[in-house]
């Protein structure tokens, strides 16, 4: 690509062609099409860039663009028939706007789910390529995840030093990051994670901060030892194996939770709101595990009350209503990763065509790490 | 009383003989004793006083104290065959304190449900009789109600002038205080409530700021009206004739709910989850439709994850953790009583033989007003 002659590329890219209320979206639901694409001068606007996607961020909340009405997390739904868009970084192929040239590495946050495209370029933030950070960090630790986790550990949970952090989902993108952020702020950290007795290997890899992971496939307790090793929680349990909430809590929190990391709502806030202790903080990331139903499908909680003898506050958080503070976030999380006290994993999906398998993958309790598409393989990455 | 040659006073007192652990306490859990209390001075230990209780408040929190194990409120249990103690007021008939003389009329937030007793005088508060207000008010709009609704409203929700407010239980001891606290911060408040078809009339009376309503016996709409023409609310609904929640928050709601002010819980909290807007506030007082299960038979909240796109924040108080705040609010509160800006309404039982109707008749969808036992008629109250 670059030169000249490549007037016209092929580009691949999946569309919503039906919601999916409930359950996993499916290939009934998702298509991938192809789409012919020009890349002359006239083809592209004034102040446009023609991209070639390198990485895209497979993030839980997708899941709820898909489902045709709002709820949860009141996204934008998808359009039928359009491109899905994800979180992407690309790299610049032709440019209509000078502030932008060929080779440039761009993070694109309303990218399609796509091999190419041609966008405006108002919302792109350049990369310096001299910074030392392993591209996928910038979808990771220093991108939506990284920052819903400093959002919700400090700026809603406020964390002391000595207090009892729980995070659930706590292998995963976002929660990776909720505990080691409380673990730097001095506080005791227990997570929760689940593995599947058949480790589905999949067409993807896991790397940890650029490495390859030497232990791989996976066996059923791994992600429960990487908790400890290698993200450095005090303790970790497995939910499929430790199925009775809350006998676990019990056994991890004697001393009862001060701050629970909400990434999965049903019956794990249910056995926690049994163990919080006086003025504990529930920052609400998400809840994964009822994204695939409707509302009144969900797991009731049946034990809010209480919040009222424990005087627990519970608070829901968008990361798109914290912008302000992201110069705050990058700066702080910049500086834990040179100090080597941030460990970042990454589930590695290959190629567009994993979009599909990608998604679901978020939604086994066999998930670690940021799970991230690598659409190119970038020469210099 | 008070004459020399008084020295022995026979007393009635409710003891709990047996836990409830569901449903309403009955006769069978509830029994009234009598006992004999010695009032000559060798009988009253030094810092002691003598008292014979006028009012006593009922408040919908004592029936949690009653059920043998701790969850929700978190209260500590009544031990068995011991008086049950709640919030009081109280004529002064012996002191070995010099700080309270006989006719002194004194609030004591720990006095038995009972006629007379003797106790340590160290936690009361002595009552000015040239403040002008009438004593029930006490226990209601300047006692543990009003401060639980400014607490709610003013500390937690933070209103700001325009915003939609709704309050359940609005008729109640705390809600027709917390909408009222709520319009005089300039928002617009919308109250539910619920009127049994067949009002029962019952021992008591209502009774608002010392008067007698005129309008007794109440029909089936009446405290909705009274929600509207008494306390200023700017619309109410009856949530046993409008049984479909959500088509009523539709309608009376039409921009969203800002600040839900927390009694019920259940079906009603879930209703308010769908009809929320962005940076909703949930202060949450109690959840008075739960009282009567255990936590695990009590109705499950399914629609949490709205927390989380409409970013609410749900917080639990207990009173007692903003003591510190009491002066500023007693402050507040008597100007707004000064100035004709608070309407209080008290259901009067009479007796002290009352207490378990009166229990009862706040976990009843008619309850209107602060319930309160008039133990002794006071000559000049």
């Amino acid at each position: 690509m670059g030169r000249e002659e490549e007037m016209v590329v092929e580009s691949r890219e999946w569309v919503l062609s039906a919601y999916a209320s409930q359950g996993l979206p499916t290939s009934e639901h998702l298509k991938l099409n192809t789409v012919t694409l020009k890349l002359d001068s006239d083809s592209i606007p004034d102040r446009h860039v023609a991209l070639q996607l390198l990485w895209l961020s497979i993030d839980p909340y997708l899941r709820t663009t898909m489902t045709g009405h709002q709820d949860g997390l009141y996204l934008t739904q998808l359009e039928l028939n359009q491109p899905i868009t994800a979180f992407g970084m690309a790299r610049v192929i032709r440019s209509k706007n000078s502030s932008y040239k060929e080779g440039d590495i761009v993070l694109n946050p309303f990218s399609p789910v796509a091999e190419y495209c041609i966008i405006p370029s108002d919302s792109l933030r350049k990369l310096d390529p001299d910074a030392g950070i392993p591209l996928p960090d910038y979808l990771s630790s220093l991108g939506l995840p990284g920052f819903s986790a400093w959002v919700g550990i400090e700026v809603v949970g406020k964390p002391k030093p000595g207090e009892n952090v729980f995070i659930s989902a706590a292998a995963g993108g976002v929660g990776m990051f909720a505990g080691q952020l409380a673990k730097i702020k001095g506080c005791r950290v227990v997570g929760s994670t689940g593995s599947d007795e058949k480790w589905d290997l999949g067409p993807f890899s896991i790397v940890t901060s650029g490495r390859q992971l030497e232990s791989s496939p996976f066996h059923p307790l791994l992600d429960v030892k990487l908790l400890k090793e290698e993200f450095g929680y005090d303790d970790a349990f497995n939910y499929n194996t430790e199925t009775d909430f809350d006998a676990a809590l019990s056994k991890y929190f004697p001393t009862g939770i001060d701050i629970y990391f909400e990434n999965v709502g049903g019956k794990m806030l249910e056995a926690v709101l049994n163990h919080v202790n006086t003025r504990a903080r529930i920052p609400v990331c998400g809840m994964i595990s009822q994204y695939n139903q409707v509302w009144s499908e969900r797991e009731g909680v049946r034990n809010l009350l209480n919040m009222v003898g424990k005087e627990v506050r519970m608070e829901g958080f968008l990361v798109g209503s914290y912008l302000n503070r992201f110069g705050d976030f990058a700066k702080e999380m910049e500086s834990y990763m040179k100090q080597g006290k941030i460990s970042s994993k990454h589930k590695i999906y290959n190629g567009i065509e994993s979009f599909l398998e990608s998604l679901a993958s978020m939604f086994s309790s066999s998930n670690v790490g940021k799970v991230v598409i690598q659409v190119k393989q970038e020469m210099d990455a």
